[in-house]
């Protein structure tokens, strides 16, 4: 029902073409993103100050704002090539759905057994834990994505992997946990009696199914505590923003291959990780003057980060280990309501994309999980692909541009993220069925609940 | 920890690179598959007889023997670009972990939502059913593969789709009827009280789950009572082995281009549309005396068609409405034990398939799923893909194959059929991580029993 096209349904670049070097977006920019903070000292943390919870290569790369390109191992180069280059789809059958002159194209990250991005930096922090002669990495994981894509790496590098996994998700998402398994990853509910933090926090609160704080703190004690491990973290970070940008690199090649130029380039936000991979070296370009793009950011109307949010010093987990980040935050207590399906329930946002959004070089947007639903199915039903919750929130603000031109007449191109499938949440997709699921928006004496709770700096 | 090697990870072929034309194997063979009969007249079953049930062109695909290609048409085509051509992999990883001489590929047919290479038949059958005008299709699903692709087909062309679903199935995999409404297709619990036969079943046994040989009885009836439905298969049949000759087509495209010669071609087994279109192209080369290969089906030992069942004319389905097929059959009450997991549980065999079997045109083999399962976890390990428990019978046969090249030093080239991902598999995966999975073969004397079922032909 499609007439042969110049440019084809998906374009694939050749293994040859993919990225040698990730773009480190911070280069680029003239107002730096703000230093992380020690929260004791309230002082920038130092290197050495890092080191004993990061990989020691991670923390080059997380202070790093200087060097644009930092070379990809070829280790990790060969992983990438059994999932990279990802497709860039040309959406025919959506744009003939909607009847829109808009051209959409979106970048398809959910082609590995992850399902999600999560494995572009998951491999690279796996490589760099080996390198280091570490035994093993420690980290969190919620829904399970990150967790699962930790694990395949350490698997494939032979690092063990222990993952803390709220026991909320343990038990209700079983799946994801025995895919973790498969790749040999050891997956404890938390809080589990494992650790200082689990065993307090059991111990006055026995019926708890935790958080993600709460499994954020014991991942890093058993980093800390454990000879030869490291603790992990798959968003937020400058470093997975540096290791995503793979992301945009290809698929800017991929267009500048078919003299393609977006206009509009759409993200679905939670931590950062996804967004800031695909915008990355187009919001270098904008930043050095040599093209124009509108950036979206799309988050939950649930937990509207951007748009609902302040600028601040805050904790970047709500157990308040971690140091201190600045960034767009709804305070570390604050939790989104538990109707909200899928991921992107972070409080805060990478610094990063917290100082782009500033300095008014990105919008942002949210929306309510019905309609996200509601795009998600129209997309699966034209374009074949299940996604993920996360990722339907940009589909959702690409189809509203997509109708605008529609109203227009205007022949723009649009461009978003399909960051991950949809396979592991179907229990939303049957809620969405079924008429039962729900939106909800913090009301403003919630969020200032949450403000209230930032700390002095 | 590869070094870079001449013959790429992945293997695309560009779009324009897209069969267009299917294969029909059955041209080339010198002794044709036995026609269906009908169990009435024990007469070969006529068009006229088929096409109250069938669409009137995939009867006509179904009774050619023939025309050696059929040209695919130009919609099917574009539906295909969204997910083909398929990956073609060389499994560098695997090799290695293997320390192997032999070099390994298989071709991925899991990389669309529908996780399977059912789609690339469901589209066809979708598409020759809006041409011929009707309103709808009914189909049965067992695991679920089947139907999820072919609502997905329906979606595409807005054609009705109503999938029975055996009951157990329904219950306990709730996932895989959540991704079929969400491409719109009504899935109903059977046995269910909207047709004759459900109603008598629910009548003698209110407490029953539901089989695969009641479902088909149910879609059958649905279809010949419904005014512009008809019923559609997505196995065993001559016209599903033609549509999934693409795969084959493609490997085989893929592998030229690259001068690579397979010495052994492997796939699993159940009603054969897999390993059917992965072997078509090499087997007419084949047959063609234009080269030679051994060709190698892998079979459950809990389901054992080829290795311990009988040639010989048998009920398509356990309800006994179908024609009468000459194929390799446990017989038509034969059902594999309740621990056997994922499909490859049909009673018998394509009768292509079965036919060069018959003729010592190809080998088969059948493994114990304890076995399978540790071949898809060490494949999963290192190739990142996680494996259907189905497309594993193949993995496991090919890691055998390598293993026996590192005795004798022989730098075979092996190919295998990856026919689908497991995402929907995890009970068994679970099943077999805690140590609980069990392995079964019938005895003889189950197997006698099945075969004095067989009609008297």
């Amino acid at each position: 029902m499609n007439e042969s096209k110049k440019i084809p349904y998906k374009i694939y670049l050749e293994e040859s073409e993919l990225p040698k070097a990730w773009y480190n977006l911070r280069a680029d920019m003239k107002v730096k993103p703000a230093p992380l903070l020690n929260p004791g000292t309230l002082q920038p943390m130092t290197a050495e100050e890092l080191e004993p919870v990061f990989c020691k290569e991670l923390v080059k790369q997380e202070l790093d704002d200087v060097n644009p390109f930092i070379e990809i191992p070829e280790d990790i180069l060969n992983f990438y090539k059994m999932y990279r280059p990802s497709p860039l789809v040309r959406a025919y059958c959506l744009e003939e759905k909607l009847q829109t002159p808009a051209k959409i194209y979106y970048k398809f990250e959910g082609n590995n057994t992850s399902g999600s991005h999560k494995l572009n930096s998951a491999i690279a922090q796996a490589y760099y834990a080996k390198k280091q002669g570490l035994k093993g990495v420690t980290t969190e994981t919620g829904t399970g994505q990150w967790g699962t894509a930790l694990s395949m790496a350490c698997s494939y590098f032979g690092l063990d992997c222990k993952v803390y996994m709220v026991k909320v998700s343990y038990e209700q998402k079983p799946f994801r946990r025995e895919v973790m398994r498969t790749y040999g990853a050891t997956v404890t509910p938390s809080p589990s009696p494992d650790t200082n933090v689990g065993r307090k926090l059991l111990a006055e609160y026995p019926g708890t199914t935790g958080s993600l704080g709460c499994a954020i703190s014991e991942a890093v004690e058993a980093a800390v505590s454990n000879e030869g491990y490291r603790y992990v973290l798959g968003s937020v970070l400058n470093q997975v923003l540096l290791h995503q940008s793979v992301i945009g690199l290809e698929t800017m090649a991929a267009l500048d291959k078919y003299g393609v130029k977006p206009d509009i380039i759409i993200g679905c936000a939670g931590g950062g990780s996804n967004l800031g991979g695909l915008i990355a070296p187009f919001m270098g370009r904008k930043l050095r003057g040599e093209a124009d793009y509108r950036f979206i950011a799309v988050e939950p109307a649930s937990c509207p980060s951007f748009t609902r949010g302040k600028l601040a010093y805050d904790f970047a987990d709500t157990g308040k280990v971690c140091p201190l980040a600045k960034m767009y935050t709804l305070g570390s207590g604050f939790i989104p309501a538990p109707n909200h399906a899928g991921g992107l329930r972070y409080h805060g946002m990478s610094g990063t994309l917290s100082q782009l959004y500033h300095d008014g070089l990105m919008e942002a947007v949210a929306v309510s999980q019905t309609a996200v639903f509601k795009a998600a199915e129209e997309f699966a039903r034209v374009e074949g692909i299940l996604p993920a919750p996360e990722s339907s929130h940009a589909i959702k603000v690409a189809i509203d541009e997509a109708l605008k031109c529609r109203e227009t007449g205007e022949e723009k191109t649009i461009l978003f993220g399909l960051s991950g499938t949809g396979y592991f949440d179907l229990v939303a997709y049957e809620q969405y069925h079924d008429g039962k699921m729900s939106d909800y928006t913090p009301t403003d004496a919630e969020l200032e609940a949450g403000f209230a709770g930032l700390p002095k700096v």
